[in-house]
């Protein structure tokens, strides 16, 4: 739990002691490569944070072709945002994509974390500002880029997800063909 | 300056003395219909609640074409939450699409505001949690729609925009050309 620790004091501080204290909210979780910790359709019962490992989180569409809309490395979070807030069913499934170790808290646990230590309450806004921010870019580079220039951009920005995850789901997070990635590295290779 | 007290008090209860302490962090600005109060490249200098009206977010792409990326209509804050969190140049324009009424509060004064009443980090929390989640709702129905059923999910979700917004916003909003939505709007009326 020692990388969420940190990971709280990069944006507010936050004591070891009230660390200590906080810790038992959370449930640490060992997933083996593809286990899914989370379902569309059921409800959305916890916030994950990733301790160890990567994440995604995709939704089956309606031709049964899985597609990943967010991917989670060590410090990020991870849920179906409003489905949480709203303590709705999920619209997503949550998988690992290499076998993880994961914090989760519940969502009444989670509320009552913020009302003993409200200050935590800075440090979830940051994150979700981050998040909603970086949804922003993401539909700009969607809506001007040509396919090509998604690929690489997305690969030149986030190196350490082409190294860890697997050429179908990044094809799948932007939209592509995993042929159309495949052709496109090979020509970029040649 | 009603509509925000009473829209924090949506998610957080916070007094009319608190808020006659925070009013002043606040301008209040009219905006003509097609006026401009951020610019693409510019600093991302404030943050935005709309009063009365109608403002979107858009970028000009490569070929100078204006794309919208999000609305807000009354109650809904707006700015490029994370060239605002860094502190850098905004990626994106935000114009009002109606004669408009909105709070400003730039980033220093936002601090000021949120340390000096860390309840509103509840509050604005739970703000980017919602338009978050909503971002990734947006990514799920990009996937895995038809052109037609996202113009009229889109309708039918949001009918506060389909009578005010402009239709080639709504298009430009959704990735279709105005010239699509014109055709699929008359072949339902037939």
């Amino acid at each position: 739990m020692l990388n969420l620790f940190q990971h709280i004091n990069q944006f507010i501080s936050f004591s070891e002691e009230e660390f200590a204290q906080i810790r038992p909210y959370f449930e640490v979780i060992k997933l083996n490569k593809k286990e899914t910790i989370a379902r569309q359709n059921a409800a959305a019962k916890a916030n994950y944070f990733v301790l160890e490992g990567c994440l995604h989180m995709y939704f089956i569409n309606t031709k049964g072709v899985n597609q990943t809309v967010q991917f989670a490395l060590e410090n990020w979070w991870l849920n179906d945002a409003l489905a949480f807030y709203k303590q709705a069913s999920s619209e997503f499934y949550i998988q690992a994509i290499e076998s993880s170790s994961i914090a989760l808290i519940s969502y009444a646990q989670q509320e009552e974390v913020l009302s003993k230590f409200p200050q935590l309450e800075r440090y979830f806004r940051i994150m979700y500002q981050i998040a909603y921010g970086s949804a922003l870019k993401r539909v700009q580079i969607e809506m001007q880029s040509s396919k090509e220039y998604k690929y690489f951009h997305f690969i030149e920005k986030f190196p350490a997800f082409a190294n860890r995850v697997p050429q179908y789901l990044i094809a799948s997070f932007l939209g592509l063909t995993p042929e159309y990635v495949s052709e496109i590295r090979s020509k970029k290779r040649t």
